[in-house]
């Protein structure tokens, strides 16, 4: 365990833990006190780690998540639904939402109609069909709402070109995930993709923002914070 | 208070705590034991309530959130830049990141040399040319590393398709804007906007995403979680 410590960085009291919460197996033991552990051992407790500490999965997220590249069973498209649930969800889940998005059992497609307006307009457009339970349907519903309720109501103009771009995203995350030929390689890079993938698009929005916004408003003067 | 509550949804418990953050104007005084809100009171109770339940934001971020549209001699670009640093960022602000973006001054426009190579090129390629403490700069650099580090270099192939979406995601954030000529209500959308916008993409990122995997995987079958 002290050399594993050393090949990945990790603390052995973080190896310790990851250990007690199932998220790393344990190694082959060779006597009482002693198990050997191997190169799959390093790359999982790199990507414990970037789960938890890149990613802001919870334990539990990472143990779903993980169980999802270890089943050589799970179809890929399943894998892409354990990521996105494993996500922190940045729309507080115990606020009130749409009651017809409730009203939907898990797994039943979406009937264009009982979507936010806004939102069945987009599915139309770009003749989306997903399941009921994709976490990104209230999400967005609710942002949409937001808007709304605080007479912001011209920011749902960025509705359209922001669906067009998370096509273009999400066309970018399945061509990645093809690069790879072995099955656990890419249920990985879809979850690590996924989880990840926010965060770079986030980042480079506000990157972006800043280039933008000069060009738009130049009379705003040089950008000092 | 107790109209304003009525006429807000927002408990008075509730206001009186928004009242002792400062998040909230005091209204005007008629008697010691008398205030009068008016319509402005509504609308700033409903915009922290979002602030703080939809997007996530601390109480300092708020403050710091509100300071900017009620400053009517705060440039606009500037704007952008508070609500960039109110957001909660995603990526661990403890964790190690690239030495070098941390050795540039605030406000220092960044050369291409000192960053991360593959941003460079985007940079380069798209002719982005932004303050150094863009807080976007350290999320999308430290995600690229940590693709590198798993071993998933590949999906760095998402980084340009993602660049160009960020591009076309920021230039509906600065349309919309414009759609408003009013100051406050202008700075109000760039608050809003940056900090929901996040979660309006991420959101329709997870329906693309299933929605294009049924169409590359369509072996996977259907979904069902």
């Amino acid at each position: 365990m002290a050399e594993l410590s050393e090949r990945s960085g990790v603390p052995v009291a973080t190896i310790k833990y990851y250990l007690r919460e199932r998220m790393l197996p344990v190694g082959e033991y060779t006597s009482p006190n002693q198990a050997v552990y191997d190169e799959r051992h390093v790359d999982r407790l790199k990507l414990v780690r970037a789960l938890l500490e890149v990613g802001g999965l919870s334990v539990s997220a990472v143990v779903a998540v993980l169980a999802a590249v270890d089943d050589e069973e799970m179809p890929l498209t399943w894998a892409f639904g354990v990521a996105q649930h494993a996500l922190p969800n940045p729309i507080d889940p115990t606020a009130p939402r749409r009651a017809r998005l409730h009203e939907l059992a898990p797994g039943e497609v979406v009937d264009i109609d009982p979507l936010h307006p806004e939102l069945a307009a987009v599915f139309a457009a770009r003749g989306w069909a997903v399941s009921a339970d994709n976490p990104g349907i209230a999400m967005a519903a609710r942002v949409l709402d937001t808007y709304e309720s605080l007479g912001l109501s011209h920011l749902k103009s960025t509705l359209a070109p922001y669906a067009e771009a998370a096509e273009r995203v999400a066309e970018a995350d399945l061509g990645a995930v093809g690069l790879r030929d072995d099955r656990a390689e890419r249920v990985e890079s879809v979850v690590v993709g996924t989880v990840l993938g926010d965060a770079l698009f986030a980042g480079l929005r506000r990157i972006a923002q800043e280039h933008i916004s000069q060009q738009v408003f130049p009379d705003s003067a040089s950008v000092q914070r």
